[in-house]
């Protein structure tokens, strides 16, 4: 265990608060370490902004309404112990460069940068991921099996979840049968982060890998295809973590609904298509450390290829150029 | 390093020399044991038909053609040292379920249990690879950027290769610009085979995360899809390392040709469509030792998906219940 980390209790089979995942003490922002998971339940506290957006670039919290939260929380803390406010933020907004929610969470503290505006950011985040999940439910057919892809759950969003939200609201209305986890490589946030959240919540599933799931497709054991959101342009392209665009190609093929589940702060109304979203290059040492190797982070998954996506304000759907604009 | 084991010199720059990657000795089958590469190169010696069906099993040896070299070798050892021919036959053939070389190799040697008739199935295979890489060329124009799934080299063959002895081809020829190495999970055959392979070859190379590959495509960077084959039914359905059937869809939707590169070993004209090919099922805890998995280890492409096969013959197009016929 590094210096800054606090180990915890396990907890299992119950709800993660959202103040165990991250949360702003008067001289630190605590988080609970995404990287350490499932192995070891350990908080990273972080005392500086320079020390929550290296958190962030880093990955002990990730997920991008989190990373939002994280960001809030981080430049509150700056603010209250004296620090530069524009090199804090400046820190805090080029940690990671694809998800909208960091630029947008700054954007909102600027204006008043209390600790209690961040709480309620982070509130609010909550909220909004349940009336997603009340929106996205509706999509649910009794006996789904949906596939999802990266981890979107209470760790990527501070809680509750997007599309994971989704899913364990399906599964309350006993509407889902399984979920299908795609590993998610290279960082195994499926495999590590997802499954050990629809454990605790006691949702059947199975980790595969990520190029398993074309031949389940085939086979007739997908029903949907559900996934969060990085960022997403105002026609609707939708950047994720790598690897959804093959996943909504192969959905397409086989007649399978792909939705996203993200909140309007993932929406970029500034972003006219998915070819102006930057894509994050990460370092090739998370594939290989022997080997040249490529690492986007990233993909584009054209609109066109989207059966719908999900906001706190209810099911969007082409054109999406139309329907997201009532969202911001 | 574990009983039975061979510490190498390690050989850079050169070539896989087939006697290197499997070899019948007096007394014993001897191996490089791919299960430790790229890290150490040491050698398995196996002193039975079951032990070299263990090794088979657990993967010191893979890829279609080695593994119905192995098991010839396998089998002439063991008729040499007085076992049980038929039980030795039937722990090789049962070791690996889907390519069908074991069988084809096992069934030449009931013929002809000797030595030297192993030998020679091992000699014909690495000639094989080298006429389907003539072949293959003719499908290669310069500056061409493949991407390759799993290993296919020598190391799969035991001795030059399928797909990798395409690229190797067109690399001599000088139309080779690039290979993207899918890593393949969960054994990461490309990340450790293929890689080491192109780079002890020189030709350029990169390993991406499998779930890259669609968005690649989408970015233009991807001229042709190359992957070897474990068993072609007649109709052209092909059974490879899961993951494959997922590029073919992707290389489709993209319209970028897809090739199978393979000996007419691999061709099972007794096997009318993928529907029959038997998909291995390994072990989840392959992909995750923590939490529920599925872990299929082949998928079918059909044959619609795919533009070409390469055999020793020649190059195989649809209508592929009559091109590839003449192949066995």
């Amino acid at each position: 265990m590094g210096r800054g980390h606090v180990e915890l209790e396990p907890e299992r089979g119950g709800d993660l608060e959202p103040e165990k995942i991250v949360r702003l003490e008067p001289d630190r922002v605590v988080l609970l370490d995404q990287r350490r998971l499932p192995d070891e339940e350990v908080e990273l506290e972080c005392r500086t902004a320079a020390e929550v957006a290296e958190a962030i670039r880093t990955l002990a919290v990730r997920g991008a309404p989190a990373i939002g939260v994280a960001a809030a929380y981080g430049y509150a803390l700056a603010v209250a112990r004296g620090e530069d406010a524009d090199e804090a933020e400046r820190a805090l907004r080029s940690s990671r460069p694809t998800a909208v929610n960091l630029g947008w969470a700054l954007d909102r503290m600027r204006d008043d940068p209390s600790a209690e505006h961040a709480r309620r950011i982070h509130e609010e985040e909550v909220a909004r991921c349940r009336r997603m999940a009340a929106h996205a439910v509706e999509l649910f057919v009794p006996g789904t099996r949906a596939l999802t892809h990266c981890n979107t759950g209470g760790l990527a969003t501070g809680g509750y979840g997007t599309a994971l939200g989704a899913l364990r609201a399906a599964a309350e209305r006993e509407l889902l049968e399984f979920v299908w986890v795609d590993e998610t490589r290279p960082l195994l946030q499926g495999a590590r982060l997802t499954a050990w959240e629809l454990e605790q919540l006691g949702i059947p599933h199975a980790v595969i890998a990520d190029s398993a799931a074309g031949s389940l497709m085939a086979a007739g054991e997908v029903d949907c295809v559900v996934t969060g959101a990085d960022r997403i342009a105002s026609n609707g392209d939708t950047a994720n973590k790598i690897g959804t665009y093959s996943l909504a190609v192969l959905a397409a093929h086989h007649g399978i609904p792909l939705y996203f589940v993200a909140p309007t702060s993932t929406v970029d109304l500034e972003t006219a298509t998915g070819d102006e979203i930057p894509i994050e290059e990460r370092d090739g040492a998370e594939i290989t450390e022997r080997f040249a190797a490529r690492n986007p982070a990233f993909d584009v998954t054209p609109a066109e290829l989207i059966t719908a996506i999900v906001t706190e304000l209810g099911v969007h759907r082409a054109p999406y150029a139309e329907s997201l604009a009532v969202s911001v």
